[in-house]
């Protein structure tokens, strides 16, 4: 008893403070990534964990743990999102909000879409074209060949609630700029003698503003663009893509590449050949 | 002229070897790299750049840089592997060793497993069983139920070329242990009624062997243990695992969730409801 007493004296006040408030501060981080899953990524507990005002005297070496928990939980949702093993979620979680900012404004974002277009880019050479005019190639365009990221900067990147009516005021300024890497690839493909088919949920009243936006960014042939007619509105992605893809494959065209941010682009039937998943923790379309 | 000659003065020649060190570094580990690409991930020009003897004179935020320059080319590799972009490959980049060492060991593939095993638990619940016996949940086992993380430690975490009669001696040892966050999940999935379907790629000849692993890790119980017959041997593991499914389906049963930590286990035809990608960073299966 004694030693206990002794070892509780030896710790300064401010001391046992810095350690409750650790001790929060990790137990708050963990209950809210727990919750997460249970409340389909919508209820967050906390307000915003990374920008809670922290007293001035909470070590450096604390808060860098804190940090560390964070990132390391952010990145295990991250894979979560590219792998498709999340359920359907509406906003990024409130943690992961500097982290997503950091992914998406820092370099990781641009190496990752790299990497994607490149191994997109050595397959597509590695195919063997029948050259009937039959190969094709799909595009997705938003977050593939187009990026909103000017947008989702200004809201959040996903943390709030996607507002259609703010997004197609965006899309009407027809201002998206290219994403590099796919142009890159999307050259490549052409160049190869692929048909394109650009396969966008946007609506048919968008097409002559995507047109526009799509030659502005250096898009500017394709074989087919295909948007959602009247018919397609209020269908899931994933069932519209699928009955266009199958649209296509009743054509005659063998679809030999598929490239998009959401798997909604890239699951469902009939399934092309290969599909290259672009990263896009910013939001998830069924 | 004078300025340049002033300017070069005033750099000390330690300085100067220090700088020509770091950016041979970053170039080479930039081209190991962009030519991993091209090469289909099996030569790497470098011998082994994060144990390469650094001058103890290279000064740590030097080092730092470079740490963190293959840290975050390492991720965007894994993140192409976890969301299959990659095409095939039979190592992992020598220059993440290190990197896919500490993923392994450290907490972040437990996290992943936790999130993948947490997501698919939450679907399964989510699924209205018909309760007619043909409800059914496919997993897979090396990686999945079962980890060989003992092995590939001593065979550099996917660095070496895969040995498959080292291989089969580790198999014959039958002692694999369980991957907890799985075992989570069967036991969720086994409770609320599925048929549990084991589909393995490994030899009907390892049946038994496996039955005592399996058994010895927790996974006492399943309505089907589905090894490679003679005839299976040679199929590419994504043909074996479709043409086992589509049995499945031909039988009556409806696939609602599918476990497996290749993209081999989870794409072809028939497309189960949901799967759920584990992740291993450390090899590749066609």
């Amino acid at each position: 008893m004694p030693f206990l007493l002794d070892s509780f004296r030896s710790i300064s006040t401010m001391g046992l403070f810095r350690i409750v408030l650790l001790f929060s501060l990790c137990s708050l981080i963990s209950r809210a990534f727990s919750h997460e899953t249970v409340n389909a990524h919508n209820n967050h507990i906390l307000p915003r964990p990374l920008i809670l005002k922290y007293p001035d005297n909470l070590i450096e070496t604390q808060l860098n743990q804190l940090n560390e928990e964070v990132k390391l939980q952010c990145t295990t949702w991250r894979f979560a999102v590219e792998a498709n093993n999340l359920n359907p979620w509406k906003t990024i979680p409130r943690e992961c909000l500097e982290y997503v900012r950091d992914y998406m404004m820092g370099r990781g974002y641009g190496l990752d879409l790299e990497r994607v277009s490149n191994e997109a880019g050595v397959y597509a050479k590695s195919v063997e074209l029948r050259g009937d005019g039959k190969d094709a190639w799909i595009f997705d365009i938003d977050e593939t060949l187009l990026s909103n990221l000017p947008y989702y900067q200004e809201h959040g990147y996903g943390l709030e609630i996607f507002n259609p009516v703010e997004f197609d005021k965006w899309v009407e300024k027809a201002m998206s700029p290219a994403i590099e890497a796919s142009l890159k690839l999307y050259e490549e493909v052409l160049g190869l003698g692929f048909k394109i088919f650009l396969l966008t949920g946007r609506s048919e009243k968008q097409r002559s503003i995507t047109v526009d936006n799509l030659i502005n960014a250096g898009v500017r042939y394709w074989d087919k663009l295909i948007l959602r007619s009247s018919d397609d509105h209020g269908k899931l992605a994933i069932i519209y893509k699928s009955e266009k893809r199958n649209e296509m494959v009743q054509e005659g065209y063998r679809i030999l590449g598929n490239s998009g941010d959401q798997w909604s682009d890239l699951l469902g039937s009939p399934m092309p050949s290969r599909s290259f998943k672009l990263p896009n923790p910013m939001y998830y379309i069924p």
